[in-house]
């Protein structure tokens, strides 16, 4: 035993979701991201390794960002790292970066934004190159309707009405600080949302919500309706989540302060 | 029975081949795209079909846009076509389009020449995102120098080194009318070739070959001993194949006079 305090790590992570059971680790028998992690990491440091996430993420959904962090007694040297780990990793994750991270450092607590992206191929006929990695919608959306639509989602709320239950949570209080859809090439919009946090399943019961308000006549009649849902603090009162495919933890943003005592190894 | 002659189908098909034993029919077991596309087509017309592909794509091999035909007696319908279809065949294959194709039209015969990508993830770090879709090279790679190795295969010459052996082929003269590596972003490059006509995994061992000879000190060093090879006939001074992971059958042309006749449906 070293007297030496441990060194934190924090890790940037993606992962295609596909095939796992979230982020969160589970019960033995379900393969999650997390579990993938500290797996790789213990068998690569020869010591137990847990590490704590910014966030969970639903069984299906992608990371093109996710942050996380660990701390060890090992000497973690850059490019053998990289390549360590990322051998030991399946081909469905890999660390994109890893710092050492001051002690107050967490990935979690210390997160201010997230922003995640959910992609949307819009075509009659489906592309089986894309099928993995957005949700197929036959019927032509428009992207300044849905940006009418989402509006009064914008700022500061208590997003009840689109939180699925399941984990606990202090306050259904959450700011939405940017949130727009965009048309993309290739048939793909993209629905990105920033904020300071979300609740369980928020952005796939927006997202759900949203294209089943299209549907309405106007995207003024669709924002006079998706208010009504928000303010009713009633699940019920929203639509359908949509699908877990489409939907990627894009980056997670730490203050600057901390993130200028972060070195990358 | 009717005396009507049967209608020729010509389809557009895209298929992501990573969980297929490549186009073509095999033994009972064995899960193969024309399979699939049969199989979909039979339940749907309610007759057995059979389809005829432009070519066959090995295991592992994506399609952009491979094309195949058959032909049926029965009356084809744009808009129940294209969804009865695509809802019976797996999420990783779709039909894009059909055509109402000359009885003339046959889509290995007619075809006059194919273009196929090869897409490599040029990164120290994997991209799991991309995994499914490239190939990762560690090794930074230039495009000027492999573009360089490359230049002596252009044209029209025997690829006999460049062959895996397996499939009867008259002979092993093919013309190569396009050949470009290509910087693409996100730390992608693109190997875009066409030609006549392609040898059994003749592109995945040009790939193989080009980025072996890569390691040279100089690009004109890796052309030379690219044009020895390329002179050899001998499959064994050829370098390892290229994985399947990567290349696509980007599509297949026909004569123009051919493609005046063919009446989308």
């Amino acid at each position: 035993m070293s007297d030496k305090p441990k060194q934190k790590i924090k890790l940037l992570i993606s992962y295609d979701g596909t095939d796992f059971e979230g982020w969160q680790r589970q019960a033995a028998g379900q393969l999650t991201i997390q579990q993938s992690v500290e797996t790789a990491l213990s068998t690569m440091l020869n010591e137990r390794i847990l590490i704590i996430g910014s966030g969970r993420t639903d069984s299906g959904v992608h990371a093109e960002g996710q942050v996380a962090h660990f701390a060890t007694d090992k000497e973690i040297d850059g490019r053998s790292f990289y390549s360590g780990v990322n051998s030991l990793l399946p081909h469905s994750i890999a660390v994109l970066k890893a710092w050492k991270a001051p002690s107050d450092f967490h990935a979690q607590q210390s997160a201010v934004s997230k922003t995640y992206r959910y992609l949307i191929y819009n075509s009659p006929i489906p592309n089986p190159l894309r099928r993995r990695w957005t949700t197929w919608l036959r019927r032509k959306l428009s992207v300044e309707k849905l940006n009418e639509i989402c509006k009064p989602l914008a700022g500061q709320h208590d997003f009840k009405a689109f939180r699925t239950s399941g984990t606990d949570v202090k306050t259904t209080v959450r700011k939405i600080t940017e949130l727009q859809w965009i048309e993309r090439e290739n048939k793909e919009i993209e629905f990105r949302v920033s904020g300071t946090g979300f609740l369980k399943q928020m952005i796939r019961n927006i997202v759900g919500t949203a294209l089943d308000l299209h549907q309405l006549e106007s995207g003024a009649a669709g924002a006079t309706e998706m208010s009504r849902i928000l303010a009713s603090l009633d699940r019920r009162e929203a639509k359908a989540s949509a699908p877990p495919t489409g939907l990627y933890l894009h980056k997670v943003d730490y203050p600057r302060e901390l993130d200028n005592k972060c070195l990358e190894i």
